[in-house]
This record gives C-alpha cells, sequence and structure tokens, in this order.
C-alpha cells in the first residue's frame, strides 16, 4: 500500500516551523507496511490543495493530508475537501460538544468562529479529536483513501494512534505485523552488516531488517509479518535467539531504550545511586539522566563545575592535578569523579572534562562540547 | 521570485531523518525575498527526479534540490539530471582534486567510486564544495535555475551561503535587502498586534513584517527593499526608533540573541558572576547557559540537587522549610538560591524547582518539566 502525505501550512513555507509531522507519519506508516512515496508541502491556498490531492490520488492508495483546519479565515482545507468531494459542511454534534467543553472547562466564551471547528464535509466520517479541537475526517472514494488532520504535532498523533494507524491496519487484513529494535554502539553500519550477513540472508521471506544508522549508534528494527501472531512471535523469538549472541558485546538495549534508561534500570536492579560531576558540558549530563521517568529513585544530583576553583573546592581536585595534567585531561576527570562521589555520598559517579569553545562558520558562532575525558567511578 | 524546493532520500519517506534541510532553506530564501511555494520529498528514484523535476521547473524561476550524491549505487541526482538536460558526466578537476585531499588527509586510499564524485555534467557550473566531497551544480535553462546540492545539512548550508544565495541575490538586481528581529517576551501574538497596530499599518511599502511566534515568545522581523543601502538602513533606523518605544518592557534582545546570551552580556557589563541550583530541570539550565560562547566569564557553575538531602547539605536548605512548604515552593526555590549564591560565592544565583513526573500517553512514557517556582538572588 503506497501513501503521499500533504502538510499544508505556509509557516512550513517560509521555514519557521521544521515539518517535524511528516517524518513522525512517514515512521508510523512504515512500521505498518504502507511505504510513503511522496511528502508535499503547500500554502493554505485552495487551487494548491486540490490541485495536490488530485495528483497524490493518481498515485497512491491513501492519501494523508495535515493542517489548515484551525478556526481563521487562513484554514482552508475544508473549503477545499467539501469542493473536491462535492460535499456540504454540515455540524458533527459530538465534535461541537467537544469544542464547547474545552472552552467551558478553560472558563472561555466560545464565539461562532471556534463554534464552526464542529463543521464537517457531510460525506466524511468524523474523527472526534479528544485532545484538541479540529476534528479528524475521514474520507474514502473508488476504494482509496483521504484523511484530513489537524498540523498541530500532539493531536496529528493522537488521532493517527486512536483512528488512523488501526483503521489502515484493519483495511491491510487480518495479518499481524510484529517489530523488534536491537540498539547497538560501538561498531559501524558496515561492520555491523558484515558481521550478521549470514543471518540476514537466512531470514524467512515474511521477515525485514532495517538499519537505523545515527551519531555512534545503529538501530536495528526487525519486522515481521503473517496471519498467525502467536506463530509469528515465536519466529520473532526465534531469530533474536540467533541474532543477539552474534553482537551482544555491541547491544545496549532494545526498542524506546535510551542510554539514560539503561543506566536507570542497571541502577535500580542493583539499588545503587548515581552522582554527575561535569565541567564542558555545563549539566546535560544531569539533564538527560533525568529525562527518564523515576530517575529520582537512583539519581542524587550533580555538580557543574565550570571554573577551576570549584572543581577544587567543591570536588576536592588538587590545585597539583590541575597545573600538571590540566583541566581537560583523564587525570582530573578522575579527581572530579572521586571528589562526586564522596560529596554526594553516591555508589556511582560520572565525570566529563573537555573543551566547550566557540566554533565560528559563517559568520555565526556556535558551541561546540567535545568531551575528551571521562571517568566512571565505583565504590570499592 | 518563486522557488521550488525537492529533497531527495529514502531515508526521509521512511521517516528515519527529519527535514530541517527545507526549513533552514526555506528560511534563508524567504530573507532573500525569494517565496518557496512547494517542498516535495520524493526516492532516490530516476523516474520521480526528472518528473519532479519538470513539474517543478513549470511553475518555478528556481528550483532546488538536495541529495542523492553519495558514491553509492543508490544516489542518482547526477544521472537524472544528465538525462533532463540531455548533457554527459564530465570530470570537474578542482572537485576531484578536493576529494582526493579529503581522503589522503585523513590517511586513507581513495577509491575509484569515490573518484566518481569530481563529476559533474557537462552543462552544468560546478560548485566547489570546501567543506565535503560532492561539489553543488548550477544550471540555467530558459532564464530558470536548477541547483543541486548535497543533502548533508552542514554542506548544503556552506554550498547555499557561499554560493547560491549571493548569485540569486544578484540575478534580482542590486537591490539592497535589510532585516532586524526585535525579539519579545512575554506578550501574546494578538496583543502585540494590536499595540503596535497603527505603526504597523503606517509601514512604507518596502518594508514588510512578520510575526513568528514560538513557546513564551514572538520574534517581530522587519525586513526591507531598496536600491539605496544607506536610505534604507536609515529608514530602518527611523522604523524602529518608532517601534521600540511601543513594546520597550516586552523586548529582550534583537536578532540571534537568545535569553542566556542575553543574560551573559548583561553580567560581562556589570562584571557579574551567576551560579545555578537545579531540581527538576536536572541540569538543563546550567546546560543553557554554557551554550553561549564565552560562559566561562560569568557563569561559575552550578549545582543539581534532585535529592532533598543535597539541598540541605549542600544549598543549606533547611529542613523546616522543606517540610513546612515542601520541596517545590516559592520558599525552597529562595533557599536553594541563596545557599547556591553563598556556595559558588557567586553575584546572582538562580534556582528552580518544580515537578518532574511522569506523563503517560499513547503508552509511551515521557518526562515533562515544569518549572513551579524559581527565584533569582543578587549579592545585597
Amino acid at each position: 500500500m503506497n501513501a503521499y502525505l500533504i502538510n499544508i501550512g505556509d509557516e512550513l513555507l517560509i521555514g519557521q516551523v521544521v515539518n517535524t509531522n511528516a517524518s513522525w507519519m512517514a515512521s508510523e506508516l512504515e512500521k505498518n507496511n504502507i511505504h510513503v512515496a511522496r511528502i508535499v508541502t503547500i500554502a493554505d491556498d485552495f487551487n494548491d490543495i486540490t490541485k495536490t490531492l488530485s495528483d497524490a490520488l493518481a498515485h497512491a492508495e491513501v492519501v494523508i493530508m495535515t493542517g489548515g483546519l484551525g478556526p481563521t479565515k487562513d484554514d482552508i482545507t475544508k473549503t477545499a475537501l467539501c469542493d473536491y468531494f462535492d460535499m456540504q459542511l454540515v455540524m458533527h454534534e459530538p465534535s461541537l460538544a467537544n469544542v464547547t467543553d474545552f472552552f467551558t472547562k478553560r472558563g472561555l466564551q466560545i464565539s461562532a468562529i471556534n463554534q464552526m471547528q464542529g463543521l464537517v464535509p457531510d460525506g466524511c466520517e468524523p474523527l472526534l479529536n479528544k485532545v484538541g479541537t479540529a476534528p479528524g475526517m475521514w474520507f474514502e472514494r473508488d476504494g482509496k483513501i483521504v484523511v484530513s488532520l489537524p498540523g498541530v504535532p500532539f493531536e496529528m498523533q493522537w488521532l493517527m494512534s486512536e483512528y488512523v494507524l488501526p483503521k489502515l491496519q484493519q483495511r491491510l487484513g487480518t495479518e499481524a505485523i510484529l517489530h523488534k529494535t536491537v540498539l547497538t554502539c560501538g561498531i559501524g553500519e558496515s561492520f555491523l552488516a558484515d558481521t550478521i550477513e549470514a543471518w540476514e540472508l537466512a531470514l524467512p521471506t515474511n521477515f525485514r531488517l532495517a538499519y537505523l544508522p545515527e551519531a555512534g549508534k545503529v538501530r536495528l528494527r526487525l519486522s515481521a509479518h503473517g496471519d498467525d501472531k502467536l506463530l509469528l512471535q515465536q519466529q520473532m523469538d526465534e531469530q533474536l535467539a540467533k541474532l543477539i549472541p552474534l553482537i551482544d558485546t555491541y547491544i545496549y538495549g532494545y526498542d524506546d531504550e535510551t542510554f539514560a534508561s539503561v543506566i536507570g534500570k542497571l541502577l535500580i536492579e542493583r539499588g545503587a545511586t548515581l552522582a554527575t560531576a561535569e565541567s564542558c558540558t555545563g549539566g546535560q549530563l544531569g539533564h538527560r539522566i533525568t529525562e527518564v521517568a523515576g530517575a529520582s529513585a537512583y539519581y542524587l544530583g550533580g555538580v557543574v563545575a565550570y571554573s577551576n576553583d570549584i572543581k577544587e573546592q567543591l570536588l576536592g581536585v588538587h590545585t597539583d592535578t590541575l597545573t600538571q595534567y590540566g583541566a581537560v585531561s583523564a587525570q582530573t576527570a578522575e579527581a572530579m569523579a572521586i571528589g562526586c562521589r564522596r560529596l554526594f555520598q553516591s555508589n556511582y559517579a560520572i565525570a566529563t572534562t573537555g573543551i566547550s569553545g566557540p566554533y565560528w562558520w559563517n559568520r555565526r558562532k556556535t558551541i561546540r562540547h567535545r568531551v575528551d575525558s571521562y571517568c566512571i567511578r565505583q565504590r570499592s
């Protein structure tokens, strides 16, 4: 099944907003075996919308549009859809009740313009938006599907997850799809591919493998489809049991895990605590660690020791260490980690030192953080 | 002048990569008075490329393409361009020398495949890529312009800034363009618009005003174009002299400044120092401050006091304050700021407390940091 995405909005064409909707949608559709063949960004313009929709339906089975559903006069997606499908706007009472509720809950008066958010073309299936005011819309014609969603990322994601992806999945038949992502680090994509080549070549035909590289990491997404979900899960387990031993020293987690969440899990298992001492990273390490839900169970806190004085006074780094080896050195990182562990009375401490200099390019100044040394200390 | 952007790459269609190139290019073109009418993302596919290019040239004066210029067989943009313009690939010696240099500097052997990066269609103007290996290409036909650039953001940005934008500017004539962005916070877009309505309506016709809202802030970008740069600068100064008094309590900076850079500038002016004490933000505040070049001149460091013990021991927050008002309270934030200033012997300290709880949505767990209280203390 092929899909086209149409993202409508002047803010995208002047570069004010980065189009994160397109990548999120493409990634979710891909996981559901629906291939995005083209993504088009256009203005809130009647002719542009109808022309692009017409072209998309000539090439794709599914067209998903975002944007242009707000209450202002700039937003004309509904008018264009009515024209294209030869429909009339009618009030969708549950959506009107939803909008009214949205305003009264916030103690605001609902205006006539806001009430119009409840209007939908009479031939579509409205998708009640419980996290916003503009309903989504599902159209079918000649065996093809057109979906219109609000452009607010949070609302779009909710409507996709709640209605659109399940409905598309239903349309694809009763076939089950399973995914498992193996997260690796410390090995390049091509070396990884060489290492698992024999296993990859022997994968059953209902399996697909995607390499998803990013800085320092490669995610391996294994997908399988078939009629029998139990059998599929069994096949997946078998394939993972063969894959994992081949690369186990490089695997740091699975699926949505991150370095920080994996570290957190290990600390909880051990009933251990962690503190951080940062120089050049300026607090970013602590920030990453506390992005994990429940981090307060093991993370006690940290020190950002930007000046040498603070390294000495708070972390007890010796003046000799700083003068002999420099602030950016393995010796200073180690002394910081030892001092940090002592200060916070934690089981583990991580310390970083490095260069955080201005970096000039194209008359613009940006900052690069380069960690040269780090040290992890454990209570002996 | 109207432009179409064509971003080529399978990685964009499976959602692996967010298309930040499109927003960067659109924003830079817009600043140069070139309006992006459509952005199309397509696969590394010969027919898709030629068909999309043909369609783009039917509607736009300028077409800028990115991607598909790598050395692997997936990358077929050059072949498609040769076919479309009826040209042959020839070796561009400066680009070949550049690629060779790139490899020898890194002590790597250059392969035949990598040498092919120096090939360009014989009817184009090659744009020597000094920050990468794939040259950009500039084509002209029937008064229209087609540019092909590598998809690596850093390389694309360098080639745009170095060649493409100046050449397009030259093409637009000798007209000068000036921009000034006024950064405001603490006032909503519609209130801001009401406040400056009379001034906005009286703007000379060669001026344009853009409202660029983001969370808690509105940027006002004032653009002017004309033949005489000196006169233009004078007009701009006059308009700013009228605008600024209307909204001066909301203005925190200009152009590329950020909260952190403005705070840094003020601290440097006063010869003052800053330290931070963070709870829920976990180090993010320190991270933001140290993103500014030269922050070590005023930022001494910080404490991430995630546990109450650390708030008491390191920052000297009284147990009474914590039990009576709670860890998330204005009183605790104030005590943290006072303790932080004492610990770091800084002129100023900023402290934050708040809720950092797990937030569940659609079976995914994410973390929201909500700062409930903050306190800024100055040495009395």
